[in-house]
């Protein structure tokens, strides 16, 4: 485990000498979380990994945590029951938070259904949570169905499946809704650059 | 859960346009992980805090992974038995593996006494793990004895003290060795640092 500040031969050592404040003035922007919530097919992964090329291309640090890279690591002794869905979100809250406090600007694409659960991530991240509403009607999503999966669900075949055997409680107060099922990806994408730019996460357009 | 390769109005995206080779381009060194492990006192936080100073210094990319930022978070339903014990160290070798990925020089700062259980995280993170062996010996990590543990753990006070009443088994090939106990913090650093330089994850001195 860790040590707190300690003593090595001739010297006092202090740890936390690179702060997250550091490493921000480092990169040029600032640290956040950016947390993609909505239904399968709404479009979460496809605008979080847009808004990361977007990021990168003005040298942004940034990093898109989803299940793809936790389902089969992190987070691979849970399973999809209740408890383990909401220390799933646990989890990936916290990993974010390191990541904020590596200064990177974070993304998350995970369905979250629940109110209680966001308020969670919320609560563990603080100010540093930003919800994004990939608001895509169901009917949409499901005439998509990219995966299949709600064909599956609409068989029986998906137990607790996100809009078709277990609710979907879309956020209140998210701080950006993106209208995903209707508006092309490219406006999606600026609609969350404006606000980065706007609240100061990043800084506005190159000249 | 995060979804594929997905298909958004008008547009088909295909995912990961940010690799962990672009981001270590655009940050100018290579991503790893710098895996400290050592008896309690023997100078593992120290040290990898102090890399990090230097590595921040020359603008790399750097996170410490140690106690002080997971006990009370990612690793708070765990405790000190021998399973979570194990699953502590897998999951800081997930995570370590995710900083990895977003092109982030990382450190890890853990006793993480059990050959088995480093094997692991060098199972998980191949080669991006590099293991470095704080080499201060028990007489004079307890005689250091900064946070009172030793005592406490001689009075059997604390259960399963590494070094006192639960094996440290000292790595047989560790990337480096540092003899914590005797040289001074400067030269550890730099013992370090010359590694990185060498092995080309670090550019050298900047001229």
């Amino acid at each position: 485990m860790g040590e707190g500040i300690q003593r090595s031969p001739n010297v006092v050592w202090h740890q936390s000498q690179v702060t997250r404040e550091l490493r921000e003035q480092q990169a040029g922007h600032r640290a956040a979380v950016l947390w993609f919530t909505g239904l399968s097919g709404a479009g979460k992964s496809t605008l979080a990994h847009a808004v990361e090329q977007r990021l990168h291309e003005r040298g942004v640090r940034t990093y898109v945590i989803d299940g793809d890279n936790v389902r089969h690591g992190l987070c691979r002794d849970l399973g999809f029951g209740d408890a383990d869905r909401v220390e799933n979100i646990r989890r990936v809250a916290e990993v974010a938070g390191l990541f904020v406090q590596a200064g990177v600007l974070t993304l998350t694409a995970f369905i979250s259904p629940f109110r209680r659960d966001r308020a969670l991530a919320r609560e563990l991240l603080g100010a540093d949570f930003i919800e994004i509403f990939c608001d895509t009607p169901l009917d949409v999503c499901e005439g998509r169905d990219v995966k299949g999966l709600y064909a599956k669900a609409r068989a029986g075949e998906i137990p607790s499946f996100t809009g078709i055997s277990s609710p979907y409680e879309a956020p209140d107060d998210a701080e950006i809704v993106v209208p995903t099922g209707s508006e092309p990806l490219a406006d999606s994408v600026q609609r969350v650059m404006d606000w980065l730019i706007a609240k100061d996460l990043i800084q506005g357009d190159e000249r």
